[in-house]
């Protein structure tokens, strides 16, 4: 693999500062750069060794940078690729984590120009409910899928080189085209972590919340799991990838509907059947590793 | 504490045969007779040491047992209950497992007459995504809570006798009216399982399922996980706690409807807002311990 000379990582925070941590360690980096919004988590990141340098401003960054990372929540991308288009080195190859993807590539598009060939949209699935770089760790992305999502436009060599730095650090890349991305994490995490916000903030305006918390075993912490992930990077991806939430929404509405008429009519034997068919999916779809697999590590 | 002489457990699944591994293990009972429906897993059941004799008749085990617990789906108790009543002993006290209790309360009532004194309900707080009597261990209960919901009849003694069983198992006891129980496990239990069978039911429906299944990663595992619970255990509570869970269903599907206008609307603002007042709430409500433990433990 080519190793690169100077990495420019723009948002050093859970994803951009864990992705910096595992080149390093897998020995793929010379140097990594920095850049973020806030001093502080900035200061954190070169002091944790997460990067060796750092600036507030990413135009400053990606000069003489071989590879350009956007770590940054979905909304911010365009204004971020508009500050740093004019001073992009001809041979960089840039690359985003985003949940989303179709938006992202319909901006780059216009905003990069010819080195729009050099752009690889990539999305590493590896959340957790922490946020930020504290939470950052070498390890986050071993044995986690990255979904690539490369246009016709796609130079061959840019999209090999993100596809082996994912690799070294553990990742398992795959490519899919980027509106099916989108339909597809609308249905499998934005649509669930949207389900699970809305169930802790039903509970948490209770009168009685506090009580109803306190009893929460069985079913519900798994939600408040999910709900402690950052409410803008799920503003961000909840908006950029609307449409396809929109629809799911609306589907989700009625199999709620259709549980409120099972149980209103008291027709058990189809509750058990709805269950039974949920609960086989999972054996049938699931390898015994996925069922197995703990939840997301905590940190 | 006073030793049980005979325990009775009717239903040795998950829940019945951890209850008496558990006590066994705590030397709180002398013998265990295990009662069910499937003679393969009471085989199983006394072949592995967590019951000592095995019968297909509840009748048959509850004679001479000073103890008799119920711990089969909610919808079986009340036939049980007639099936023991008439040859229960004296001396015997009788407790259950149910996750809904005002329906078995207002069956025990009137099944078991004089005897109703001796009935002390209750309902463990500790699930997992598997079931049946190969899943059972006598540690499920450690750190866990247990809901007893007495009523004006109960007898002290006998409610204090459950008390101290439990506690024998590593569990942690609080008392809950009947009513005020059931709706708050509407809300932090029984419905989020009902979203997420009604979640991983809408993907399994798919055309596509397989392909979303191998991107589970993020999010929806969990929901996944908490489907594999029993659908028929799951029906019945369904069906028990109808009226609570159709204004949890309903109040449910009112923020679904607000997150799709929020979102249709473009009102990113309101969003976050959202996502921030759940992510909070889950910082303000849980304990540390709370927010680090792991989902239930797998077996």
């Amino acid at each position: 693999m080519l190793k690169i000379n100077k990495l420019a990582v723009i948002g050093v925070g859970l994803i951009g500062g864990s992705f910096a941590l595992a080149v390093k360690q897998a020995g793929a980096v010379r140097q990594v750069i920095g850049a973020g919004r806030s001093a502080d988590q900035l200061t954190k990141a070169r002091l944790a060794g997460v990067v060796d340098e750092v600036t507030e401003n990413p135009a400053d960054a990606v000069r003489g940078a071989d590879l350009v990372m956007l770590a940054v929540p979905v909304a911010q991308s365009a204004a971020i690729l508009k500050e740093i288009a004019p001073v992009l080195e001809a041979y960089a190859v840039i690359t985003d984590v985003g949940s989303t993807k179709a938006g992202i590539v319909k901006s780059a598009r216009t905003i990069l120009g010819s080195a729009f060939a050099r752009f690889v949209p990539a999305h590493p699935i590896a959340g957790a409910e922490t946020s930020g770089v504290g939470a950052a760790h070498a390890e986050l992305f071993r044995g986690r899928q990255v979904v690539l999502t490369p246009q016709a436009e796609t130079d061959g060599s840019a999209l090999q080189r993100v596809r082996e730095l994912w690799e070294s650090c553990g990742a398992e890349t795959s490519v899919l085209d980027a509106e099916t991305h989108d339909a597809i994490f609308a249905s499998v995490s934005h649509l669930p972590h949207l389900l699970a916000f809305a169930l802790v903030d039903l509970i948490a305006k209770r009168p009685n919340a506090a009580q109803l918390f306190s009893f929460c075993g069985s079913g519900f912490r798994d939600f408040t799991r999910i709900a402690g992930s950052s409410p803008e990077m799920w503003r961000d991806i909840a908006l950029a990838n609307r449409d396809a939430l929109l629809l799911d929404l609306a589907a989700y509405r009625n199999e709620i509907i259709e549980l409120e008429r099972l149980i209103g009519e008291g027709d058990g034997e189809a509750l058990e059947r709805l269950f039974a068919r949920a609960r086989e999916s999972r054996s049938r779809y699931l390898t015994p590793q996925q069922t197995l697999e703990q939840a997301p590590k905590r940190l």
